[in-house]
């Protein structure tokens, strides 16, 4: 190919990958990229972590690992890329391979002729339309500005209070951000039922939930907020959140209730761009003009369990997008197989993944979905930096494939390599068997002989095979702890007494403890005429109960996923208990 | 099925595992285990850890993780397992389906009728053919027996040296073990020209050697142990150590020289065992005699990449099997599909994982195979807990196959969760572009918008497709580091100043140092008649640079792997360096 002339609008993730690689690929050619602001090329989600204070130079997430700022003068001396930044791109001119741009400071336009172009313009924050959303001190965290005018406000003392509206992973994030080092008395409005929506099942959701709140954050779920104001009779700058509700003073107002694709530029140029509004891009991530490209951010990709468009922006997509187009652009074959949706966060102590679909979202898409939730030690019980990990999967009956994964724990790093070989396993087809003889390394301080993520094939083998008879928590909750328990529920206790005792004096004749090993020769104790619900610290020797109980011709019973474990992470009891030790 | 009577011989992480799974789906079914050793269902990997003090009562080897014995009469209450230990199976009489068994205590001898038997046997160690074997104070660790005679000895402060035969995993955790919280002046004597010999290739293997003699203890490398001795001249007890070129002084030797499967008492009653001494069993882990089942550590199965029978014993694939045989054995259909040879071991401070093949080996097996060896921060670079990880992937050059993966870091789970996640793609036949493409979760606290595992990925592409000339680090060492230096090459270094200067100070002529970012424009200072390696942190801006070099003509140069990080890693340069701040 002779040299080409390659422009990029967008100069962040996306566009980058795609400049530098193909400079690697074709030095000769020539590589634009334009972008409006005056930041390129920056970390967008090391955002709470700047905002937190963690990170403490807000330079650092514009560094290359070898802490040089990745500048426009760094992209031209280091990758031979040219770079215009505060320059927009105002429209593309496809018949005649050029786009328009004006130069921000100047206010200048021209024409910039090229051979091929790619769309790296990303996306931006949803708007919600409500009174007062451009009232000074509302702000989303979309970009570093944005970032930094936070922290200069929450450091100069003038925030005591903030109201995050949207309880999704930026909102939680940034509680976290602005509650645990600044000490912000934080309030999150979140308008679905539960926090972390369409990321989690609403089990793992609760826990979330009551971790936020242990840590002092404030969650009204099932809120939307109708209006902002700026509260007149408190000091300057103070506002007031109004939900269907209640009234909520802040200092500041974060929106984070998601992000849309930037595709204006595309659609007026007349390319494919989907209802949703992502750019619409074929397997090499060609737009519906094939000298066109696009990726990150902007685009719509295909869901490798629905087969299905989806929007899910990510820069870790966008870099592997990337180097996709870079290659596609210089001549060579690469392709984008699409996305299964995995996912992590930081909220707090706590990591949560995910990976897939979740069984609500499974049961939507029409799968006969069922679901296995284990609470387990993540290494061997034995080893002394043992702690416990929430996992549940989603998995189709007939075919018994692996659908989604999702999962919680306080070691995020031993959390995110369960979901991630998980993961790896969904485009495959993957069964539960294959998930119950899944080959993890194994040592006691990293692993489990019979590891977390085997237990989970083999407890959804249990449940699809009619052995084990499942009741989550907060189905338990409806039908035993709640305000209104429905009389016919008694729960049988097959722990220690010890573990037990706490649980008897709070619900008297309607927990029974009855330990496992001692069941056997005390069936006359279990009562016949009542539905239980079978309970341990984890699921499994109330498993091991429920297959005695059935020999014995006792059939109305279920068993409670993830045992105290799993009701204790969501908050739904709260027992001063006796520590494990001892019996269980 | 009529009730049945099943027959386990071996008690040990496969045999219960049998057991309590057939329990659970014929609980009227007579299921018993006999064992010749008094302790049962202990975890024989935690050994180690019980040795160090970091599990400081054996008996939580023996215990579930709700703290329960797993004693006897706990398999018979709250399992319903049978169990005769310290009983010692003489013979197999298969025509009449009988095992002949000795009461080890009373000596009393009889038969035990069974519909089927399961060899659960497990695996012994390797005895090493040497005089003064079985002198008092030469041990194995194979046994909780022997663990307990070890911690014994040296908590009474009996041990003030030890000599360690063998520097395979056993050999390496028994290493900390004895150094890290005993202080016991330690010694590693192995025959292999490696430590981890067929776990590691030799590059990384170097890196964990260096981490051992940091730690304090002595390793000799291409040594065999000729005889051992009771030093008559010293205190009772003490020992010498006879190698081919040393005599090591020790309190306590222990012999970690591997193990062989236990197959002697199937191959008496004539049932199909391996040259190689593990006993053949089909995909549902039937041996040669379908009415009797085998797996565990006593069992041949077979490697998903080569398709050849292996012996790996790992307490993780007992479970797995053990669940298999129970479910068959009770009339389901469950198979085993064989191994990718996962593995993980902690020595000190620094973890150790793989899966898959080396590259020595896949070359061994007759692929063309190429490695890229990466060193990359495990999160986000610019996250305050981002630390350096290493790894290294085999592929195959014409299918581009992904063949193995080996690493290191000093964040265990870190490092699992990756090698996890490309173990599960090894038996689907994945390519580089899999890994290239393999999507993991991504936030900025656990992984890196384009992880260390696509950045693999991407390094075996460019290696495969010419863009990367790399050399590794020990041929760097032999062609430039060493006592020998090649006088015809040079080492350019494309980092800062600052991080080059110590380098210059030392190598003086031989050591160039010109920025990558001033590459283009001082293209008349890089040296034309030498061969170059180019060096930077970690082996990317060198990358950069090679390309540039290309793209000017000069082509008589080469990428050092995993750069500087890796050479220091491996302790092959010793400088006192600026930290990486500031320039790099």
């Amino acid at each position: 190919m002779s040299v080409q002339r390659i422009v990029i609008i967008g100069a962040v993730a996306l566009g980058p990958k795609v400049a530098c690689r193909l400079k690697r690929l074709k030095p000769d050619w020539d590589v634009l990229m334009i972008d409006q602001d005056e930041h390129i090329s920056y970390g967008g989600c090391g955002i709470p972590y700047f905002v937190s204070g963690e990170i403490s130079d807000v330079r650092e997430l514009m560094s290359t690992s070898f802490h040089m700022l990745r500048s426009p003068e760094f992209f031209e001396t280091a990758k031979g890329v040219r770079v215009r930044n505060r320059t927009r791109a105002l429209a593309i001119d496809r018949a005649n391979r050029r786009v328009a741009v004006r130069a921000l400071p100047s206010g200048q336009e021209e024409e910039i002729p090229h051979d091929t172009l790619v769309l790296a313009t990303g996306s931006r924050p949803n708007r919600l339309p409500i009174a007062g959303i451009d009232l000074p001190g509302v702000m989303s965290v979309s970009n570093l500005h944005q970032a930094m005018a936070i922290k200069d406000q929450i450091a100069k003392g003038e925030v005591d209070r903030a109201v995050i509206i949207g309880a999704g992973a930026i909102g939680c994030e940034m509680a976290e951000a602005l509650n645990d080092l600044w000490g912000v008395e934080t309030t999150l409005v979140e308008i679905a039922p539960q926090v972390l929506p369409g990321i989690l099942d609403s089990d793992l959701a609760r826990m979330v939930l009551h971790h936020l709140e242990e840590h002092g954050v404030r969650v009204h779920l099932n809120e939307s907020v109708e209006a902002i104001t700026a509260a007149e009779a408190e000091a300057e700058g103070a506002l007031r959140v109004k939900t269907g509700s209640r009234v909520l003073d802040a200092d500041l107002v974060i929106t984070a209730v998601g992000v849309r694709p930037n595709s204006a530029l595309a659609r007026d140029a007349g390319l494919l761009v989907s209802p949703r509004g992502g750019i619409v891009v074929d397997g090499r991530l060609r737009t519906s003009d094939p000298a066109i490209y696009a990726g990150g951010d902007c685009i719509e990709i295909t869901h490798r369990l629905t087969g299905e468009p989806v929007f899910f922006p990510q820069g870790s997509l966008a870099n592997r997008q990337g180097r996709i187009i870079g290659t596609n652009i210089a001549g060579g074959h690469a392709t984008f197989a699409g996305t299964v949706g995995a996912f992590t966060v930081k909220i707090f102590d706590l990591a949560v993944a995910a990976a897939g679909l979740t069984a609500a979202r499974a049961r939507a898409e029409g799968f006969d979905a069922v679901h296995a939730l284990v609470v387990q030690a993540d290494r061997a019980h034995f080893y002394p930096t043992q702690d416990l990990m929430t996992l549940l999967i989603t998995v189709d009956r007939k075919t018994r494939r692996l659908l989604g994964v999702q999962g919680l724990s306080r070691n995020g790093d031993a959390l995110n390599g369960r979901i991630n070989s998980i993961a790896a396993l969904l485009p495959y087809k993957a069964t539960i068997e294959d998930l119950s003889n899944l080959e993890l390394a194994y040592s006691p301080p990293f692993s489990s002989a019979l590891d977390i993520v085997n237990a989970l094939g083999n407890t959804a083998e249990n449940i699809l095979d009619g052995f084990n008879a499942p009741i989550d928590p907060e189905d338990f909750e409806r039908c035993f702890l709640g305000a209104d328990p429905d009389p016919e529920v008694l729960c049988l206790d097959v722990r220690g007494p010890q573990n037990a005792a706490p649980f008897v004096d709070r619900f008297g004749d309607r927990w029974v403890n009855i330990p496992q090993e001692t069941l056997g020769e005390r069936l006359a104790e279990v009562p016949k005429d009542k539905r239980l619900v079978l309970v341990c610290n984890s699921g499994v020797r109330s498993y091991e109960a429920l297959l005695q109980l059935r020999h014995a011709g006792i059939t109305n019973a279920a068993n409670l996923q993830g045992g105290v474990a799993a009701i204790k992470q969501a908050g739904l009891v709260d027992l001063s208990e006796p520590d494990q030790d001892g019996d269980s």
